[in-house]
């Protein structure tokens, strides 16, 4: 046990469960002097909120942190950030039925079979409301970032058999992104997609997809090798979200088919960068050996379509029994766009942890 | 910095670069009692040793470690392991050339980044013959897992365009994966690749893959949310080894075009099994909510062709001005034959890992 | 930063200031199953709280946590246990005199020195409140470590010039300590420490003393070496509460004058211990080597007198000009009888990361 | 398990055992470009060597480490550095006749009692033998501590009746502490602190003492609270060492016997600082709310004596039978020479680490 917590430097512990009185999150590390309060975390936690659109959950959360300690005077204080959300919608009625059930996908038996019970009024740790937290952190994380000149934006590039087409994945902007509610910056591929979703709604679905995410401005030389290697990092910061099953940076899985010829990013001169120089083309997505390059970070994950859907599905419950089980709660149907600001998230809190861990050694000798 | 260490209770520790000295390797919260000897460890290091075949690197190492402490009387003594390797064929004429140059795909430039400056007697840090503490530890935790029924197998299913048929990932035997010099248990597919290499090697080029990665045995409950999950720390410590560019368990990527009425994997009582359920598929990869589910654990990563290519490349010099580069060194025209062992130790040590996280808060309400 | 984090399986991280809206604490590595409510933290949180009787501070708070999360049906259910406590008698226009004064023995300067700035509304961070998310949590700890038998027990041994008579730390009860406001098991010493501290108030002063921390039941085996030592770690517990500069067990300073053949405690058999053996005397504490002896822990630590003192000190201002300052606030003249409390709940909390941690590798071979 | 790793940053990991084949350390976390090489260790580890004087155990081992990486070409790379100490005076005969016996004060039984069993050849892994790691690492922490003007000294303060008159710590040099073979900066104390010494060997008994460390230089604003404060984490890296039973910082002990009137420092405005003010007194220790404030740290630790002595102990063997024991081998008949190194190390350690976690957040905004 012990697994709430993520960072070295940069440390970020959350505590909650879906139906109970609400999460706390503690960020342990932030850098004093920087200028921050509840509204800059709002936007973020925003795009998390469900109930948005109809592609998402029509779930209602409260998603208002209350700052308890960490910022005085408008700035924060060196001290430890606590947040505090309250639930306030929870409905665990909804989830009567399903209260001995093991539901196929989810962590019900999982759990059980780990703490001895589980907490039957909904997904409880695992429901991915926790992520609340992780947002929240991450907007902090976003802060600190903007004032080294380095942003961060993800989007959805693929739902079930629809992809986006994304010439330049470094000029996707965030506007580009929130301009529909899909968040894919493709608006031709965006409508499909809304349809697909629609349809496994419609049809009792649900389904799956794909992100991306990018980080420009990240100045060469973090992560550390050899186990904390930056790609090593974003990859559990990514994974550890719910429902994502695979992870790849640059040009990820499709290098199995590469050769190395084609694969390799040539070095050239360039006088634009204060490190004077850079690759031609991309496909290192911005990791060399573990560390930053200079070049934008760019990464996907998978993340499997979601496991609640409206039908009536086989199952076995807490006594070994086998039942027909059927979800009634109120789900994404597709996760991919609620997605967007956790794994934004994530990435950024592994950004500042590299960036403290960096700058506790560099400029030295 | 800091990041040469790996694990929470079954600690591993590297040093050493690959043309210094050689190598050290602690691992630290080995439980006590458990007959190990170099013999234990020497047949997975022999394993990751170049110079197996014409697929690999020609490079000779001496790849027999002296263990310097941690084993008393053939058992271990419950204090930390301590193992040395020498280098001791070092060549390091070979590497003259690139003395300051930045070669692409490789950590030249991202390490003079780092650290101001970096060893040029080759890969140094990233070289992947830090492997080698990683394969050694992993043999100890091997070891260990053994006498919990987990075994734990890899193998090779792609090399550039050729793909393995692996009709069950359960029943592949390490006997099968060994019974060619790719690793690959399909024969058919595995002359093939062995195809697909020689002719990558010929051209002066190198080639990509995807290896998977099996661990029959492992119990319903390992894995500690919401941030250690299995799953998360599954794919950092395989992310971490060198070249890995891409990491999927279960279904993984394909699950972005599935439904979720697909994907789920149905529960189903299953006398046979200690926690008498089981899932009918195992498109989940073992792994639910970041919790072991008692199933199969199925993983698979992709790695990027080797980057050093025995063909001119330009590029760029430490002072800026562009170059023309040619890698001499011998190196592995594809990195996945040698990978199996790499990958295998790196879920090992985890699994060991999460196993004593378990232990330590089990069986006592 | 990031030091609001204890433990490595048992881990507690805390956030607030004395001033702010109030504390959180997150509990993390509870095993699952413990029937726990808020009755059970209210006993040692009452002992903490100030305003007791006329030798501790007459501030009032509301010391009663609202269990955000970790507790399922009245037992915890293996995910962070998370608390919040309001703070509610703020007055903080008592503090704004010394807005921009260093007091004296104070963490006014040091916090502004680390920080760039500091909460000038009180102790900030550094106040005493802060250990109220430790007593929390250290009775989550004593109710884990009663189900193993083992019991802690602190007391005052001295304050000022009057030392107790303890004739033996082990037949020390909860009840004895509890017998007087003091909380020193000798009643005379206790009257004349009473009298000590009365005059020290009176006199517009404050006065130091000692507490004596006893442990037992722990059985053999338990710490770390080399650098996790139990002496190691207990020494840190306490040492990182406020007030505390210096820490002992066993016989402590007094070996200095010792030798070997007096110091040494000879072993001998004992048939009605589980292992079989014991020491006819306890000078070492019930650690040997860094791990328990299966003998009583004992330990003691000193604390300074309080720093606030209602008496005009000169120092220095922000703008490093000379200044009188005084202190108004209210504060404990001597703060070893609420010391006790926290002095306990850093060794359960350390007792219970320690206990894990054996059980983690423990019974294998 | 798993206790063998040092500090967050600058991590130091050893392994090893005293009659094994020798010890491997590894510093993770150096900056790089730090000029370093083995004769940058030998002083401090010539320093602990045994045999030195008649005042220590005659026992010759070999002390110059093999630089196994972390240097190239004479400076650090900022890859781990890995030592290598060879166990070259073994005589494990000496030790024959207490292999199942459990000697008083020693970590024999312990060590049974947490592993299983315990190598029967010495101290084992208790064997203060370990402490040339930490000394070691230590020498680099030194180095890397005179480039931002700190520098470490420690000395005996006290050996059994004999105390040291040392009018101001912060003026104790190295060369007056080296002037004689008990590391005494007080010449008439030493001579008196020998005899002792030498009156407790003749009677086959041992003696224990008290060291004092100094570290001068340290700025404001190092130490993280609330658990990681510098009082916290020098109290565990001192008690951490072989024999150390107690620790005090500023006036410690002493406190508990003042008033708040005497016993608060003064801050004073000091135009010779960089930061403009000090204390009149430093009855702090150089720490305020757990961090540094400018002034000297000053810290004691108290050594019972050596548990090994030459003359017949009753005890108890590994079958819990009543023994008559004779300890054999050769051993310091008082700890207190040998150890000013040591202590010295363990605090250096302490402060790179806080330096360098102090580094990470400072001078952002």
């Amino acid at each position: 046990m012990a697994g709430s917590t993520w960072g070295l430097l940069f440390k970020v512990t959350t505590a909650g469960v879906s139906h109970g009185p609400g999460y706390l999150c503690i960020i342990d590390g932030c850098p004093s002097g920087m200028p921050l309060n509840t509204e800059d975390l709002l936007p973020d936690l925003k795009r998390r909120k469900p109930g948005q659109s109809k592609y998402t959950t029509q779930r209602q959360e409260d998603d208002s942190p209350e700052i308890i300690s960490g910022v005085y005077a408008g700035k924060t204080d060196g001290t430890p950030i606590g947040l505090l959300f309250r639930n306030n919608d929870q409905r665990s009625f909804d989830y009567d039925s399903i209260n001995t059930s093991y539901r196929p996908g989810h962590a019900d038996f999982t759990f059980d079979a780990k703490y001895g019970f589980r907490d039957p009024r909904g997904g409880g740790r695992s429901s991915a409301r926790e992520t609340i937290c992780r947002v929240a952190a991450g907007a902090v994380a976003r802060k600190l970032l903007s004032f080294v000149g380095i942003s961060v934006v993800g989007y959805v590039t693929r739902v079930g058999e629809v992809e986006a087409h994304v010439p330049d994945p470094v000029m996707v902007t965030q506007a580009m992104v929130e301009s529909n509610p899909i968040r894919c910056p493709d608006p031709v591929a965006a409508d499909a997609m809304a349809e697909q979703i629609d349809s496994a709604r419609k049809s009792l679905d649900s389904i799956g997809g794909i992100a991306e995410i990018v980080a420009v401005g990240v100045p060469p030389g973090w992560g550390e090798p050899v186990f904390d290697k930056l790609k090593a990092d974003l990859a559990k910061a990514l994974m550890s979200l719910p429902a994502v099953v695979g992870f790849e940076y640059g040009a990820g899985f499709a290098t199995a088919k590469a050769k190395g010829s084609q694969n390799n990013d040539h070095f050239e001169v360039r006088q634009d960068r204060t490190w004077g120089l850079g690759t031609k083309s991309n496909r290192h997505g911005g990791i060399l050996g573990g560390i930053s390059s200079g070049e934008p970070l760019i990464m996907r994950v998978a993340l499997k379509p979601t496991s609640s859907i409206p039908q009536p599905q086989p199952s076995v419950n807490r006594n070994r029994q086998p039942i027909e089980l059927v979800t009634k709660g109120r789900h994404d149907p597709c996760l991919l766009p609620r997605f967007v600001p956790m794994g934004e998230a994530m990435v950024m809190l592994t950004l500042v942890d590299h960036w403290l861990r960096h700058r506790a050694v560099t400029g030295i000798f």
